[in-house]
């Protein structure tokens, strides 16, 4: 089946606060006559709240919305296989609720959490399209940003590289080689737990840029526990819990 | 000498584009009751009118504006000593701009190119102040979301690390152990020619979000000579130039 040829514009909302929306953010909300939301999850409604309170906001009149189902993650294939078939099904869902779009929309868009360059998929789902729209990205404010913003911190030492990864990278590899500062996104098990405290210093924010916005920071060896203990009491309390951190060794020689 | 404790919020203004700005960033600017704003060098005055006009976009009536002379930055003591010195004189200026301004001002703002957190020195030289400020930071689209956005890419491979480093350290240090994404700044001698460029693609990105802005893309053996010479051009077109660049290596094995 085809259908009319569409632009589809990847709109970076930021990280929980709506007020982290660029101005071209706003312009790309407005100039959508059909934008995609995956339907609330039982847990995670108020973050489908938030695109909804956004597109309110920055729209006049009643923005065109067509809600999804985001299709269950099949996990039995191998980490890697899981996710390509996963982002397939995605791109057919994507793929149906525009096409069943009447009239059809000439751009689309789609609010993603954070920039959806980091930690995101929808780039790789919209190039599963077919026919292929004209793909534009409008970037939006980071949880690592969100993070070094909230703790009024830079994220690089001077002239220093640094590298970002995820909890699971972190415990599989440790400590990136040659590197004194990394964030870690995607950590649902505390896996600084997995690194030699030694001479660290950590940044923690969870729920960053919304309401119940949490940080602590200081040498991992006293924070390690604190913040296993502070994110899973948060976490029993809301339900769900985001959380990133930022961790740098003390400069070697 | 003394004067009266102040705020100081350091907002990224995105990177050169005036619709980066979030609206977290326009409020503040609306908010501060006087901005700094470094003069304008002959060579890069674009940049400091951009400042103005996203200035004059965003507030109703004139802001307050305070201008500073960068000092001269000393090169001669060694990389690191040069730029503590040169972060003391800043914080010396920024100082005495404040100290002038009468009256006195509860709610000062500097607004900083891309995100203050991303190899910028703001943070460091507002931790500088005496008496120190209440310092906030307002997060900004970096010339790195810039890039990505353009070429509507990821930064990273699923589930993977990457690393953000320096043209300096790419040529003295190569490239990461184990990491294959890399991101290139603060590069004035297109230091990728420094690496072996087999099974290596390269995003290429200069004047990001700006009506010059160029992209180039492909595999770093076809693009390497190409990328010297568009911005070689482009460079003394312009009279000065920034660019940026992600490179990413077939995964191994
Ligand atoms: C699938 S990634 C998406 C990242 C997003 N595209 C961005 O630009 O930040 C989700 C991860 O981002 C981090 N994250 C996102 N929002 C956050 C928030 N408000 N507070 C803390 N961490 C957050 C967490 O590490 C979480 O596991
Ligand atoms: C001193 S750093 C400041 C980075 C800034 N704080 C940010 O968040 O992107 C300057 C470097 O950023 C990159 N850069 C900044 N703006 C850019 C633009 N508009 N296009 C390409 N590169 C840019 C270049 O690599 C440049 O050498």
């Amino acid at each position: 089946m085809t259908h009319a040829s569409f632009d589809l514009t990847l709109i970076g909302i930021g990280t929980g606060n709506p007020d982290h929306l660029t101005e071209q953010g706003a312009r790309a909300i407005r100039q959508a006559d059909l934008i995609l939301i995956p339907r609330k999850g039982a847990d995670k409604a108020d973050l489908a709240d938030l695109r909804e309170q956004i597109i309110a906001r920055v729209c006049d009149r009643p923005a065109r919305i067509a809600y999804f189902d985001i299709p269950k993650r099949r996990a039995d294939d191998g980490y890697l296989r899981g996710v390509e078939d996963w982002h397939d099904a995605i791109a057919a869902r994507w793929h149906e609720t525009i096409a069943a779009a009447d009239p059809a929309p000439a751009r689309v868009a789609l609010l993603i959490w954070g920039d959806p360059s980091l930690y995101d998929s929808s780039p790789r789902i919209a190039a599963r399209l077919d026919p292929r729209p004209r793909v534009r990205v409008v970037p939006g404010i980071t949880a690592l940003q969100a993070l070094t913003a909230a703790h009024a911190i830079p994220v690089n030492d001077i002239g220093a590289p640094f590298a970002v990864t995820t909890g699971r990278r972190l415990r599989e590899e440790g400590w990136p080689a040659g590197i004194d500062t990394i964030a870690v996104m995607l950590d649902g098990d505390c896996s600084f737990r997995a690194i030699d405290p030694e001479g660290v210093e950590i940044w923690w924010g969870a729920f960053l840029g919304m309401e119940e916005e949490i940080l602590l920071h200081g040498p991992l060896q006293d924070m390690a526990e604190r913040i296993v203990e502070t994110r899973a009491r948060a976490r029993a309390r809301h339900g769900w819990i985001m959380d990133i951190y930022l961790m740098r060794r003390r400069r070697r020689g």
